[in-house]
């Protein structure tokens, strides 16, 4: 995926990590305004994002535009010299909209309407909204073409955060159209969704419905197709809105940004449509291991356009406040998470948001500079940590080169979570389970969609690829025969792409690859956990157990309790020119770990530095290493070679790192 | 209650115990009919249920029918040997009935309507479902009246399986027809429901509602009303289908199959409307105690028509998909719970569903033919068990012989899980902490309805009967007048038929029986214990005490804790020729168990066999003795006389028991 | 407040502590209505409450009415001698008004109409409900002005019990009336509700709508004006009703009975239309600490009219019917309780309801004479009670006087209550942390509104203040600086009456008074506790912790773990001529004892009575000292001085109070 031109031009405007945050002056009394470029400047900010919730003040009543007080907004940061990332403003439309066209309101499966007084309060295939969000992002564009300020177009803003799916009368029209257009006839509807089970043969498009609230299990295939007309559906907005701005502007690169690793929306495919990703991370400073999943996150969104640059745009300065209870960052956790997403690509951090707010619903989400004001920790953190990434324009651009590729497909995703299965699965918890043990052992990876070219890595981690396409296989097993290592784990290759079973013996496609064949599946009850031995060593596993019969695979583990017992729990098989490793249960994480060691071995995997102390994480972008220490104690890390500190200056062979403390190390050459 | 015509010509057509499963092969292509042919007489298949979900396929558009692939189906099953019961294909209507006629969708008590997509989404009252429905029972009747394989129909499908009741509009002209029924003039229906209290009083039928949501505590009289029209509407459905296929086909019996052990109908209603009784048993594997439940399920399932030989119209080959967590039988475990059902007086073992489906929401329900096809321990067990059965002939039309009858009447379920009652209680509890106890010890019983003719029975159990008319109090009363023994447990004989209480000290219609009289209540708290002395032993109980003032009865156990520490807990009452116990609270399982050896040891009943291992479940069916090891470990039992084993042909006075394993014994005259 | 003379001659009427309870002939036949009159003499009553939901009984049809059978049950009272408090009859429609009129029934924020069959379905901004409400308050005020029974109006029954706000569309115009009322211009309400935020704002009244089912958090503003307005559209329907009845029978007093300490009214409004206060009190007798909230309830609802006697207006006999499991009243604990309503300055002990039902919803809650008749614990110790009772005719009228001034404000506690905050939090529990410790040590206690006059009280605590008017803030001030104590607790005075933020670190409006400034919260985990040292002795805490900046203040606890070890937990800060303490978390019980023991010491509070023992409450009216033994055990009780026991007659400086056993003493003067 090459790094579109636009993008090149943002990255080089902003010539170091791009650092600011969410920017509401609309809330703020004028006298505010100047305060804030003033403070702006004192903490580095390089980047505001505005006008996000804007629309009902630059159209307070239908077509009657007020854009004074923006052109304020911009000519302000103009001044202060911060580069604007503009928003569309379309995420909430204002409440006239709702009253005077009722039926622009989303609606749930269960039939609830969700009326205004939040955010979000629209339905996706409404034409009355499409029209008015059209209608403004035109005048935008217009309007501040030539801004000076005017660095980025922020495209709607956290799609499907709230509304992940409409299933309203509007919704359903186009449900149908998105149906005719994907199969044409109804029997080939019929076909896909399998609906001579269940009396469900549609004779007619306009028989179908979304998924509403059924007697019982409504039929999975519709549920999937409807998670995809959703996702493109939303993805649709952001093509229409960047059709208008690509005609008038074409030379802005565009972004919107996403919420936390969630299954509304298929990435892959809106990635291709913007210029740079833009992501919302939030880990709950409460969860001890909340850096990992903030890790997989990040690996995550680097990944989709293929390692390029990608914006933190929105983390919390300090606690959130829509979680039950609100964590506030540790001393120096703001930072150590601030440089983890830099030290895992990306090139901006910003915020959510510059200012707290006094009232509404997030005004005890924390902010740049919150309540209590400038002489607070939050703000003199917030002033360090930009000095800190204006001073490291070398970062900026560089990328990370891994070997191992951790599989994701949104397609999957969502049929795995589907209900009526053998088992709750999650998907977010399978590739915790995988991303956990590397992230602890130092291997830094990506994460991928598996129809991509796979050549570039010795290892691919498939975590629980229920949905499996047979070109999908096809890749992976090719993957295998020229040399490559593969690891799936349980309830992978079930079903084709519309949620039909590959007949003959789980995993069917996968079968040949991994040498054996799975008649029957014996999830475990709630709670409950199997004993199994692991290349040689007892551990205990929960969730899923299976019967394995081995075409080919040489067993390397084995179920030791219940009706399973003596039974292959692991399996390797030598194929091709690498080879294919399948386990049948969720191990705890340590025997996860001794896998994991056991694997990257074998396919040459090295971690980014050998022998880090726990907690400690370290990547690499180009020729930079990043050492992170997660741990409240200070710890010692000795490097294979002297290196200097692009934060400290210093230059040792040993790097002391104070609790939750940070070191960016540059080898020195001799 | 004599065994229908239709139902011994069937028993007699059958010859042995009928052994198949749902047959859809709609859902595959016709290559795999052929085979399935083949694959059943490999199996030993005697019947299929055929049709179940083909409305939609039959009728894919109004009244446009197309039976040929059905007709097609028929002639396969009887050129294959196979009986056919052919479903009335009315369990699911096609979506277009819905897009045509709207108001046949059926809504919950919230006014969620219940969209097409999953399957029975009608309102059981809709004038307009009904009419398609019985004209395509019509077409059914007419088109295979002659048809060879036809050997039974198949009523609708598990009615009220997801669709309990229906609040629509239509249900409220329904209910309200329905209650004019009932009480003529509204005064009537007022005194019944006791209207007076929360102004609620009705001047005319058409103010009267479905108990729809509410602001609190609806009336109960009112939703107890309700639950009675639930089941009685469904019924309805039955009989008017039933009544066209009475006049096309007097000849052939006619079925239905019930869910597990629900709330929802009221079966001795639909018993006398059927030829033979279907049952759908889903034991859950991972409950160490789910046969316990499903043998009190087949007792009741039996005993609806007096101990005629029913059927096993459904069950799992291996897991099913529907809990949230399906565990897979273990091993020999399919083939022990199947001759439990036989071993309970079914004389056909069916399965849900022949050839496991590749797509739709039951897709990872086990099927007899699984998706790894026939080399697989299910399909391999399903053969095996296919060769018992049709060797089993002997064993068809037998029944057993209690001792023990426990009461179970569905007026009384309805009315105890109401809400605002002195403590949550639940109707399958109750009768499980009465009848695991007898289970254990070996002693047969049936459950039937407290009305009918008691004198059979050395003992009655009554474990929970809160709604109790007089004539039922004066039916239990006469059963102990006449000698025999009675025991009853808390919170019986509380309110009449309308759910008015008795007054004048609880439970008054059964004081005098039991010598005894209750002031108040005493619940205890969630979780917590209270300790009693029954039978001279300490023992520890839960969820209820009570004060007794003992009228005649004797204290043989007391409470020895909290407020009522020295009240009676256990009393007994001679009384007439017999003996009245009254139980005031839920002992432990032990002490429950102590108990029923007490009172069963006093009113002369045996167990089927005496010095059971644990685990070991006798049952006896005619001359046919059963004995079904539940452990997962061998055992040996040892016989009071030599026996022949049916299956094995082996004959000893001592029987070793596989983990699992079954025999079906028959003694050998000397 | 000044006693009305409309309650003053009602206490003069009654002469001694009402006693009573609900009574609802209408559920009986004729024939008990004369054993009723002659039942209550035989137990003592003075007071019953007829006809609360008597609407549908005497108007059966649409202005039809029928008010013979009410005549009687009138008469019957008034020859009984039993004063009645007839009820304006509204609370509960009959069914023929959701006939007539659909749009009358209330509608739950999702949009779920809440139908017919229990009670409470109105919508109380239905211009129709109020009509035929208003019709029917005034033929019953014109029809029994002069009837010699009645005594007290009751006007409607349970505000807001089941229907806490109705978001129907009725309910939206209505909203919109208040809300145009409350700020004038748009523009107004636009500040006042942070409408900037989310693109919220409003260009006209019109488009506002009640709080509804919204994507995510709707706006906390509105949905505070929301819980005003629907606290004053019910306070409205009193008025109305109060109005009518004002008007025809201007001396009769006026009361409405108050269900459990419930956030949906602003009881500090609805106080002062009321002659006389009424409260229903159901404490859980399976909790052991029952009595501490009883306790605060009747310290609440005492001292909404500045002290003046209240009503216990329902409490049970035995037990209640509508929690899960419903617990008995032990031996004694009915007397123990009412006594305990008496001790904290109730004049009259009412019961719901005087005959057990014996059908509805509410028929397993108890009754004063239970299904099982007078020959009951229950109707014995009703029987009893009423006997003591009148016999205290010289403790109606006393009143209690306390030091102690405990702070709650309905706006606060809406506010607090609402989603998006930095934890969860309950008022009530925040209320009770802090009362119980002040119970256990015997010191009385009333519960006030924040902006009253405070110079009657030594200390005045506040649990949890999380909205505060800067006016308020200078009361609180003024108070210490006029040399009173103040005790507040965390997550006060964080916002204003709109719920936006007091800027320039926490608690703004408070630092002066506090000495201190809180930059930053720490909320902890669900589950999570913090070691504290608080005024010298380690403990645990839960729930919070926040940063504090001493500004002033001593520090006199610090936490001692986590990131803020080392950092202030408690702080006082002499100011003026008094001082303020300051808790940052929430100790546990005994730490919270320790705390309330040093600053009530500090402040020169003393309790009732000294060396109580554990579980012995004490209060005092005028010149009677009540001691009420919790405890299921015996106690003895010094007092400094001989005193007479008004209950028993004995004297002497020792008391021996049985299990749950009460003295009503008076000192013997020498």
């Amino acid at each position: 995926m090459t790094e579109p031109q636009a993008a090149r031009r943002f990255r080089e405007r902003i010539a170091t990590i791009a650092y600011g945050g969410d920017y509401n002056p609309e809330q703020w009394p004028r006298e505010v305004w100047r305060e804030d470029i003033r403070l702006m400047s004192e903490a580095g900010i390089s980047l505001v994002s505005v006008g996000i919730f804007g629309w009902a003040l630059v159209e307070p009543r239908p077509g009657d535009f007020d854009f004074g007080w923006f052109d304020q907004v911009l000519d302000n940061l103009a001044e202060g010299g911060v580069a604007a990332s503009v928003a569309t403003m379309t995420a909430s439309p204002p409440p006239w909209l709702a009253r005077k066209f009722p039926e622009t309101l989303p609606q749930r499966a269960d039939g609830t309407i969700l009326w205004p007084g939040a955010r979000q309060a629209y339905c996706p295939s409404s034409p009355v909204y499409r029209e008015h969000a059209l209608r403004l992002v035109e005048k935008l564009a217009e309007r501040y073409a030539q801004h000076p300020a005017l660095a980025l177009w922020h495209i709607g803003n956290e799609y499907g955060c709230h509304v992940r799916a409409c299933y309203c009368d509007s919704s359903a029209l186009a449900f149908r159209d998105w149906l005719r257009e994907r199969y044409g006839d109804v029997s080939e509807l019929n076909e896909a969704w399998s609906t001579k089970f269940w009396s469900q043969r549609y004779d007619d498009f306009d028989e179908i419905l979304p998924p509403r609230t059924a007697p019982t299990f409504a039929n999975p295939a519709q549920r999937l197709d409807f998670a995809r007309f959703s996702s493109d559906t939303m993805l649709e907005l952001l093509r229409m809105e960047k059709a208008v701005l690509r005609r008038v502007t074409p030379e802005i690169p565009v972004t919107t940004n996403h919420v936390p690793l969630a299954r509304t929306l298929d990435l892959h495919a809106w990635s291709s449509e913007v210029d740079v990703v833009g992501y919302d991370s939030y880990p709950d400073p409460h969860d001890p291991r909340a850096h990992v999943l903030a890790g997989l996150s990040y690996d995550v969104f680097r990944s989709l356009r293929g390692g390029q640059p990608w914006l933190l745009m929105e983390q919390a300065p300090n606690a959130v406040n829509w979680r039950p209870r609100n964590a506030a960052k540790a001393p120096g956790q703001m930072r150590l998470w601030s440089w983890q997403a830099v030290a895992q690509g990306a090139d901006g951090v910003l915020f959510f948001q510059w200012r707290q707010s006094a009232g509404g619903a997030e005004k005890f989400h924390s902010g740049m500079v919150p309540h209590a004001g400038t002489d607070t920790r939050t703000f003199r953190e917030v002033t360090e940590l930009g000095a800190e990434l204006a001073a490291a324009g070398e970062l900026a651009g560089t990328r990370p080169d891994n070997d191992v590729a951790l599989v994701l497909d949104w397609d999957s995703w969502w049929a795995l979570e589907l209900d009526s299965h053998p088992s709750e699965l999650g998907q977010v918890d399978a590739l915790l389970a995988h991303y956990g043990p590397l992230f602890d052992a130092g291997i830094g990876c990506d994460v991928v969609h598996p129809d991509r070219d796979l050549s570039g890595y010795r290892l691919v981690v498939v975590p629980n690829l229920y949905l499996l396409r047979e070109t999908t296989a096809a890749n992976l097993t090719d993957h295998v025969r020229r040399g490559g290592h593969l690891l799936v784990s349980f309830f992978s290759g079930i079903v084709d792409e519309n949620d039909r079973v590959h007949l003959g013996g789980y995993p069917a496609p996968l079968r040949e690859v991994l040498g054996l064949r799975i008649p029957e599946f014996q999830p475990l009850a709630e709670g409950a956990g199997i004993g199994v031995e692991l290349l040689g060593s007892a551990a205990r596993a929960t969730l899923w157990s299976e019967k394995i019969e081995p075409k080919g695979a040489s067993v390397l583990g084995t179920f030791t309790e219940g009706a399973l017992a003596g039974h292959p729990a692991l399996t390797r098989h030598a194929f091709g020119d690498g080879a294919a490793w399948y386990l049948a249960t969720r191990p705890e994480p340590e025997a996860m770990r001794t896998l994991i060691d056991r694997v990257t071995a074998e396919a040459g995997v090295q971690p980014v530095l050998a022998d880090l102390p726990a907690g400690v994480q370290a990547t690499r972008r180009g020729e930079f290493f990043f050492l992170l220490n997660h741990n409240a104690v200070e710890v010692k890390v000795r490097l294979p070679w002297p290196a200097a500190d692009l934060l400290t200056g210093a230059q040792a062979a040993e790097v002391t790192l104070p609790p939750r403390g940070v070191a960016v190390l540059k080898p020195v050459e001799r």
